[in-house]
């Protein structure tokens, strides 16, 4: 299958370009720029020289292709769908253009009026964990974005077993560097940003709106992000307060329900020893999410980790077109991580 | 006035002996260490090289003075209170030893029947903030804990205000790795700690009851604590759930009546620029505790920022020190930290 | 080909068994360790949770394979190799034990009689860049030490091209955490380790013998080892004094002869951007090794970055497997590194 | 004495005006910044808050002052000096525009025909280690560059001792983020620069012109400087080949004559512990270069550790301003590092 990447300079593209450039199924046909249009890939991603030959093209050389995947700044996708959609019959969307059901939404938490908003129910929230059959028939998918993603795996199993109920819900993450992407800023200058630990939206972050909507948490989602040192690595944990107490077994037998046959999602939870919860540290480059979990009276703690320009972007892109796509879940994305890292 | 530090060669004896060498009003008297006696100070403190011709001296050398600052592992100052008591008449502890007034909860949280439960009461708790008049009568302090001191400083305009109401609060604390003092593990070892972002204390961490016996908050308040990468730095991120809305403007009135003139707070909220909030970052060494806070729909976001074993152990230490001896509050704790760090 | 990995759960081990559980020819029969023996193997390897069933052995449980790849603390191999001999036919030694031809060399460098001296020529020293024809026909291997493979790189293209001549060569090597191994010390203890800069070795590492053997510079090697923050990445700096000029084209030249059809070695030297030299940062668990340079009058400046637990140990050794084997030298060895990392 | 930092909104800019707001002798008049003119100091430099009310001036807003501490991007002061002059009669100036003795020395290394070159003999070097008595006679200094600084202090002993001979020098240099000043670029973004290591000039750095020229060492220097993790440290690792041996007692020798009377240098060279060697990681924030040494045949190895904004920049201005003001050497700069940090 024939994948061109669009916006590949930035480093969720990069990371998409790694991923397929490994695939069996895929053979990356186009790399697409603006800024990098005519350089050799490896001139904006050191890691893949040697690995591949392909250069940028510009954004106008553009040519059809099996699949799209779509790596471009908020608010562009929905300006140009028709333009992509004339060129591939699959289109994965990593911006947020299309991942909220509601139109108005999209005024609420980007500032913008969708352009295309009869065209948002054409895509799946691109989310295998929770949307798996429906991205098996899309043709069309709306990546999760990183923070959500981390969330809403770290909560889906309590939301369904009724331990969150009629409460709020707390979300603390923390996130790396590179989540801000490749635009130099006073924010990511290293001397400021280089063991920063600070609060980076305290509140109204914009994926509160999809964790609240793929949880069906309308309103009780408090999520704050915390930006500290590191470039990769993105946790969320979620705090929920259960009316029943709830035991290690029971939040075993839930979590193990949910997620013991996902192919990315593994359960971290020890006793003993210092690898007792996830810790995105050991993820750098992998697909996988991580989630552990913790009660004491009135509160259960889950924690999800992930790299989110992996399973928090690029990785779960392709999990979503190896689904759209037909090939097995895990093509081009069996990288385990390194420890140490 | 003659101070020797006892426990010296551990990080936070090595932050009081630091501030205390610099301290206008103070001589250090001895700094007294079992595992390092007869080695110059500098062979544990390589900043004090030069600085100081100091050595330390073994625990059966302690001379009187006038005041002992007891940087020990919990449950040694418990123990011994009697021979310290005999030695100054000024005790600043820096265990938890005497910080909690219940002694039932020493079982409970530090699983150890109090030896000398009936001391309990001579102590007042070591944080200016709250207890400023009474440290200013007392000869022994029980200097607060470092996540403690912060989450405390934190909620506490917010639990006055009446803002925190029946409900219960959130604390997710981050901290860094010297938080676990001087002695190696496998926790502690730099391929596995570098970097890492993980659930410390999911629950249940002990100094929950600090945080609740002075907040007023009994079984209110869950503590999550985080390992990130830093070596000094401390971030208590507090969520509150105020039954009416507040505003900006409200909480800036708040907050600066509670912290206005106190010399060791500063109000970190800015609308624009990347210092808007707390960063333990540019505190390093120094004795200040940063608050800032932000609220949405049901819930303020309140963080405090410190420097773990200063205004979270050493330097709170020497304020408490000065208030007990009279001195000016501020004296030797004027280094204000650097930028950037 | 059955391979089993021993001193398995050691960070060389690990990494050995990550390769080779993903490598298309090869079925990894035993990890055995000592203190891991009946505990899964991602007790010790985190990131394999869920990529292998498998657990530890105990030492005595080693059973026939094909090959062993030994990771063991140096003196180990050298005192049992008749014991791994009797097990497989192919042995890759990743210590010390088998590195240096000549026999006195290991009292003096690591104070050890040599006691399988007779069987140091049945290893050849495993760099497949200067030694692939032999590797292709040998039964054992002696996988090159981190900082000599690295050293060794750099200079050898000058070396062959007399541009050393009969000067000395100073090589500066910065090198992060995980070379020192699994095992915690002070020196690894985090707070000290983080944000290091510092001499580590300034005068006679002992594998400056190794790089001195392999270069035919007896005597005149000069090395010295920086710890610096980093957990996996080791660039080793080399200063050569060339008795008359050589310009930029001169020195593409000799390292696109020497390096040009090498699988895992890159040439990186750009006048533009911000990847002008090689980084170890994008190496994270790959097997690649950058090379680049530089010079002015009187001087060339060489850097080589690799992972050291890559390049610089389990990567290298299962390329000299591979060679060994009759594999695809490249086979299990594709991750090629992320960015940003 | 009042003094104004003029280009205070900088790094360095911000160290100066941190060490001069505590110190006992000066008033500090102005901090004057175009970029934030109007703003308080503590917008550009969070731990000024509450230190400080001062705002940020205007350039033109520049009054008479006793002296002016000019810490401005290369080839202003240059240009600007008369104006300068005219406001304070000592001129203590950050930047390289009178660091070199020989005007065509600006023209190779920085590309400038100097303005002013009638008046770089005005200026003393301002290194008071090797230029005490006329600093103390000058109302001119020309601030050491933080690289040029180390390597002198390293190497300036061995020097004067003979041991460097008719030999040439190499000098690897490992640097932080600080180094790069305030303004944002591609190099300094986080997830680029964080956990680099790498070259960042091989050859041909300027400092070399300082480091020759103030060693008597012309064409001799081969420095090298590497990027790697820290933002403040800077640690330079000189090689000299000394004709004859020299051992470790001798160096010992050399090194406390050289410095066993400098207040800001220190000799830390131990045979046990974890600090054997010089660790710019403690140096955060104080004006100590720690210099340190080994020997093996034929080679010596000599490391200086600074802070490279404090004892390579705005520490080692406000040395040269105590001497030449007449206070003493040490006022101002009394702080001596954190530990751990």
């Amino acid at each position: 299958m024939r994948v061109s990447v669009v916006g590949a300079s930035g480093y969720t593209g990069g990371e998409a370009l790694r991923v397929l450039l490994g695939h069996p199924r895929v053979e990356v046909a186009q790399a697409v720029s603006e800024s990098f249009a005519g350089k050799p890939v490896w001139k904006a991603h050191p890691n893949l020289r040697r690995v591949t030959d392909l250069a940028f093209s510009a954004p106008d050389e553009l040519r059809p292709a099996d699949a799209l995947l779509l790596a471009l700044p908020h608010g562009t996708t929905m300006r140009r769908l028709a333009a992509y959609a004339s060129k591939a019959g699959l289109l994965v969307d990593l911006s947020a253009d299309f991942r909220l059901r509601a139109a108005e939404d999209y005024a609420r938490y980007y500032e913008v009026d969708h352009p295309a908003s009869a065209e948002i129910g054409t895509f799946v929230y691109g989310l295998p964990e929770l949307h798996r059959s429906e991205l098996k028939e899309a043709a069309r998918a709306a990546v999760a974005g990183c923070t959500a993603a981390a969330s809403i795996l770290a909560l889906a199993p309590l939301v369904r077993s009724g331990l969150v109920g009629r409460e709020r819900v707390v979300v603390d993450a923390e996130t790396g560097s590179s989540a801000g992407g490749r635009e130099v800023s006073r924010a990511s200058h290293h001397p400021e940003r280089s063991g920063a630990m600070r609060l980076y939206a305290p509140t109204g972050h914009r994926h509160t709106a999809e964790i609240e909507q793929e949880l069906g948490l309308r309103g009780r989602v408090h999520l704050t992000i915390h930006a500290v040192e590191a470039v990769r690595g993105l946790l969320a944990t979620a705090h929920a307060f259960p009316e029943d107490g709830v035991d290690r077994k029971a939040l075993w037998r839930i979590y193990r329900e949910a997620y013991g046959a996902e192919p990315f999602v593994r359960i971290v939870e020890d006793p003993t020893g210092i690898h007792r919860y996830p810790d995105p540290k050991i993820l750098a480059g992998s697909n996988f999410c991580d989630v552990g979990f913790a009660s004491e009276q009135g509160r259960i703690v889950v924690s999800a980790a992930i790299d989110n320009l992996m399973k928090g972007a690029a990785g779960n892109a392709v999990q979503c077109l190896n689904l759209m796509a037909g090939f097995g879940e895990r093509e081009g994305l069996d990288f385990p991580g390194i420890h140490p890292a």
